[in-house]
């Protein structure tokens, strides 16, 4: 067996050393870096090559593969979205993600994602929710309880300071396994029997529900003046939450119009509604929030940048440490226009 | 600790174990298997979903993602193309690639792609050949001794039967490293002093040169009637190897036009010129070749459904065998709305 060079090597992060590297660093500490590392990129969103995520749309739900790239990194997640999915015990969304050198095209980073999609989704909403929430927001109406839920919250209390909690989910079981986990973590829960009575006296709703099609978790008359709506779950065609009514009494916030447009809350609405993108809220060149009466929505769906940014503070806070593995993905022959020669002479019966 | 469940791991194929599997399947007859997966999935055509390829250009080269999926599997290939590579020591092109079970969006096999497009690509253009060369072909001109040139030359011997190479390289030195290992292989091999005395005699011509730029290996002068052309070099916008004058003496086939129209030498034709789609020759609504004078052309970029039969055929190879390692790629609680509750309880440290 001829040993492989380094360049054949690939920094792996596996679902193990995720979570470990999680509890090391601190779960609100990772989502406050994450959500620094987050606004920085998106503070210079010009920089990125930026495209629509491209969507496969397959019976049950749909794969997506979501690239972005600077000038000196390549990213891309394969992520999935299969609401009936835990029915059969898996998972709605599972997700991996690869950084590459945009000078080589080689990969530098390839790195489980499921949780760290989770986590970047939830940094992002508190991030947004920084900037747009009202000022002395205490209390955040979640509804839909199942598996972002509590990435959320845990998000919202480490970027926003809100530990009071207001939980509603169709699925009772959901609501009580949310209540538990967030209790666990020091939270003043509320569970609640309606939608209704969640966004009672609430500051911040969130809704993130799974189903692919047009629900109506939020109606108009229960969203008050004043209030930041995030909603996360109207994220594919076909796929929203919220009446049409209350859209247009909001302000609507998003991440990348191109895709928002196809994919998020406003795929109801005339294409030239007006949206304000949050980058350049970021960088205070439009204002967000402008008054305590104001609705504001963030029509979240997820963008290549996010996770191209989570990659980004992966990538320097694995290196160095137990948290990464070497992953012999890519044959590298000692000479480059020599890949046939590297396997002829590698010896037969080399099976791990 | 806790163990992960069985979902979470995805069956990993490295290059050590793609060598080992290659050599104990032994590589014509590997090549003569995948190139029969390659055929029934053109066959089957009409049943993938089909998309140009994703890329994204960046300087000096090209990172690309190709997806495809049918009712039942969804594959995708990452792939690079960065010409300067081979001045610091690194391939050309390196790849990796991933089939999903559409019903869950989850993965079900990744594997380093690097050889496996190399095979692949061969084996495409073999069993191209196989329908298009002139009847009684044996000797094929190679231009362009890359990475590429031997694995082009084991397909056609094992699938055409050809065994005569006329071999020539403006670098001298690549055609020195191909001479050596296709003797090594039985070939008999001809080195050329320039690209007008490889061709000659031969009936087939494959040229697999990798500048990204127009070039012009192959002038119309150079081109005799009733040989088939193997043109794999020009793949990318701005990338081309032929003559424009050659494709109009030619009968073209192709692959999907709509990539190739971007991609291909037939980039810089009119975009309504004639093509032949290969699946419809293969499948035997169109005839290929029709005699014995005609230029045939196979403009090949490499299309997502031959990388999609490549995954489906080492899926199956490495079933039960030790060639295939199970990577923590995927979380997966036992509840599947409670991802938090899996990263909550993890111990922490469990860094591998």
């Amino acid at each position: 067996m001829i040993p492989a060079s380094p360049l054949a090597y690939v920094p792996f992060v596996s679902v193990q050393n995720m979570m470990g590297l999680v509890h090391q660093t601190g779960i609100e500490t990772f989502l406050t870096e994450l959500a620094d590392h987050i606004e920085e990129d998106f503070k210079r969103w010009p920089e990125f090559d930026k495209v629509p995520r491209v969507a496969s749309h397959v019976p049950g739900g749909v794969i997506e593969l979501m690239p972005t790239a600077d000038q000196a990194l390549y990213g891309f997640k394969y992520v999935n979205g299969h609401p009936r999915n835990t029915r059969t015990g898996h998972q709605t969304v599972t997700a991996f993600g690869v950084l590459s050198e945009v000078s080589t095209g080689y990969p530098v980073l390839l790195s489980e994602m499921t949780l760290l999609t989770a986590l970047r989704t939830a940094a992002t909403s508190a991030l947004v929710g920084r900037y747009l929430a009202p000022a002395g927001a205490q209390v955040m109406a979640m509804i839909g309880n199942g598996a972002q839920c509590e990435f959320q919250a845990m998000a919202f209390r480490a970027i926003c300071g809100i530990n009071r909690l207001r939980l509603y989910d169709l699925d009772a079981t959901a609501t009580e396994k949310a209540t538990r986990n967030l209790r666990a973590q020091g939270f003043d829960v509320t569970p609640c029997q309606s939608a209704e009575a969640a966004v009672e006296g609430a500051h911040i709703i969130t809704t993130c529900t799974a189903d692919k099609q047009y629900a109506t978790i939020l109606t108009d008359n229960m969203v008050g003046a004043g209030v930041h709506i995030n909603a996360i779950g109207g994220d594919c065609p076909g796929k929203t939450e919220l009446h049409r009514d209350i859209l247009l009494r909001s302000d609507i916030f998003v991440e990348y119009p191109e895709q928002t447009r196809i994919e998020g809350e406003i795929q109801v609405l005339a294409p030239d509604h007006p949206v304000t993108e949050l980058w350049q809220v970021m960088r205070g060149e439009v204002q967000g929030r402008r008054h305590d009466k104001q609705i504001t929505l963030f029509d979240s769906v997820g963008f290549a940048t996010e996770d191209f940014s989570a990659l980004r503070y992966l990538r320097a806070k694995v290196a160095g440490t137990g948290f990464v593995q070497a992953l012999d993905l890519l044959a590298d022959p000692d000479d480059p226009r020599d890949l046939f020669g590297m396997l002829a002479r590698a010896a037969p019966g080399t099976g791990a």
